[in-house]
């Protein structure tokens, strides 16, 4: 059997979609965020960083480094072994510490990642609670979705971001089945961030647990960077926040927070916790002492506010559109991928910018996008130099519409 | 609805069968290894690590934090962003080759764990090639289960380690379906190695492909340490390789080798490798230079074999029952949850020697054991220290038995 022209097919007909991913490949350089080295053929030597999930630069503060490399001094590179088999170090029990405290919660649970814990906590959850029915937003991310399938839990979809929709779907449910309300703070391909309160207050009074993926907001939004749930004063009265160590925090693993009883529990039977090597000591260690910085620091915060309110008006005074929206990523619509990829490509090889076309799966099909996350880093020049390469694209492909 | 409650109820129970699971904390000191500085109240300062999977010591390696800790100068502590948006540095595409390289394939994709690449390859595999089957040896790891269950395909067990049960069960397929044949080379827990050739022969025989998990053997087996496929000249007609860079290799990440056009497929359409950040650039450099390393250095598999014979031949003589294998693990049979916690107990509090319980849902229930891993830095005291607190525990359950 020909395995390998089976595999070829499908990957061709992503081809012919303009949907084949062509990864970047890059070398940021620690003093030089958002400026990386480039090692591809068509793109200038040095490139600006336009579409980094590293929002405040934290991968490269000096804190976050020291506490990396003091670590690998300390104990070494890796766990060596699943949290349950040796590879448990204080690093991970300090972490676990700090991101309970940081959402409030009684208790949190260290995973490989963001992905990891999303996929792993639901689909225990929708596993073992018996007769469990998970309510998703329609735009969940895929490790929830992932995860609310492995589970074989009956899954509602609720229109996004409709309280009134969850509303209507948890009334038609039967009374006595325990009800998962499964959403996000701020959206990430939108930009878009919830109605937090009025979904709690649905949930609650069809009592619902509420499990909300914060992965784009933790770092960045609330006094501590405690995310939305914060920032709004809700933590609280969430049952399970679940949230990334890589985007915001600069480094790498997810985790998920709440009771003590629902950690111990999620640590107890979810496969994907389990039967894994546990994260490096050296990556908990400095993801420890990013979210411990961003606990008491507003400066990345409030600087990161500064970049995007500036890319924003300047866009708006260019009359480039942008999808509006409350939170720090600015999406400009393409709705093409062809002519997405082609944009990027242009950006990245006449005017050195790297912004990554974001196709077909990670946005629907039609909604194709350039996807700008502005940093404190990112200058005022930098910021010009964008909107400038973005109005000469825009008039060029204004002229290439007239002519056509 | 009382969710606290129906988390603690299905923990108790856990509980009540003695296999509830309590981490040890621990902190590996380098330069010390295997000695660990333990934070548990009940054992001493000072143990000595018998259970890591970090089998050759390599997380302590002074290349191989020097690699980490380079990287980190040098970009920073995570990869910031996804393998497609942003996330793409040079460390992942050197690692990727040296992968390749390793195992004499075309390509290699990296994973954020060997757990993420055993579900996300298989489950890509088993739900995107039509009408496949996905052929399982019964003994086969939780992330590959996890996989196949995930990826809805066809799913056939095959007898543990029994290429006629396998020949069997593909000759009753339909002759045009895809087959996929997973199994492990050195399984974890019991240690013992599979029929490679045998197996091979089978799958060839019927046209099916072959998915070989490697994590327990990769850095171990094989004069590059390729593996026990590359010992046994196997590999280039294994179809896909996977392992883990966090057992041998001393760090973390997970990845498959194979044809280009198979990786491609992978990378192109797996929701595990698409949708997570990627590993951190440092990481990826620390796992470089050890693969490296143990690609030409025979020191640290000559000396971990030496210590694995040693151990075995000191149990004998002392009369302490263990599994016999090929590999470099020794089980020792306990066949009770609570009585194996027990035992762990002891030797930790009294003997300062920590390797864990193993228990269900690690192993099967009435399987439970002590499971030992001899590593190149273990002395001819620790191995002594170890087997004189065995015997003298056996001795003590032995009078225990006859009173009893
Ligand atoms: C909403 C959301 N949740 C979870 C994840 C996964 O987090 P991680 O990158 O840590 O795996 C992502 C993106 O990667 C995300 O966008
Ligand atoms: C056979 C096998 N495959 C895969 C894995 C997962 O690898 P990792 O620890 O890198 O997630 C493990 C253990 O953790 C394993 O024992």
């Amino acid at each position: 059997m020909d395995f390998d022209a089976m595999f070829s097919k499908q990957v061709d007909a992503l081809k012919e979609d303009g949907n084949y991913r062509i990864f970047a490949e890059l070398e940021r350089k620690c003093g030089a965020f958002p400026r990386a080295k480039s090692h591809d053929d068509d793109a200038p030597d040095e490139v600006t960083v336009w579409c980094s999930n590293d929002y405040l630069g934290m991968g490269q503060h000096p804190v976050v480094r020291q506490a990396m490399k003091d670590a690998i001094d300390d104990c070494g590179t890796g766990a060596g072994g699943t949290r349950n088999i040796s590879g448990t170090a204080r690093h991970h029990v300090a972490l676990e510490g700090e991101l309970a405290d940081l959402h409030g919660k009684q208790d949190a649970l260290l995973f490989t990642s963001g992905y990891v814990s999303n996929w792993a906590a639901l689909s225990t959850l929708g596993s073992r609670l018996p007769d469990a029915v998970i309510l998703s937003d329609e735009f969940n991310h895929a490790s929830m979705i992932e995860g609310i399938r492995h589970s074989r839990a009956k899954k509602v979809i609720w229109r996004h971001n409709d309280p009134e929709d969850l509303d209507r779907k948890l009334a038609a449910l039967p009374a006595n089945a325990p009800k998962i309300v499964a959403f996000e703070s701020v959206y990430s391909m939108d930009g878009d961030i919830c109605p937090m309160q009025e979904i709690i207050e649905v949930a609650e009074k069809h009592g619902a647990m509420t499990y909300l993926d914060e992965v784009h907001a933790v770092g960045l939004y609330g006094p501590r960077g405690g995310g939305v749930s914060e920032e709004l004063g809700l933590a609280d009265r969430i049952t399970l926040i679940e949230g990334t160590l890589g985007k915001a925090f600069g480094c790498m693993g997810g985790y998920v927070t709440g009771s003590a009883a629902m950690c111990d529990f999620i640590r107890s039977f979810a496969s994907g916790f389990i039967f894994t090597t546990a994260l490096p000591p050296a990556v908990a260690a400095a993801a420890q002492a990013s979210i411990a910085h961003l606990k008491t620091s507003q400066t990345e915060r409030e600087m990161q506010r500064d970049r995007v309110a500036r890319l924003r008006a300047k866009l708006d005074a260019h009359g480039i559109p942008h999808l509006h929206n409350p939170s720090h990523i600015i999406p400009v619509m393409i709705k093409d991928p062809v002519k997405c990829r082609m944009l990027a490509d242009i950006l990245m090889r006449d005017w050195g910018v790297y912004v990554q076309p974001i196709n077909y799966p990670t946005v629907p099909k039609g909604t194709e996008r350039l996807r700008f996350t502005p940093g404190p880093l990112h200058s005022e020049a930098d910021i010009d130099h964008l909107v400038e390469a973005l109005t000469v694209l825009w008039k060029q492909c204004a002229i290439a519409h007239a002519v056509a």
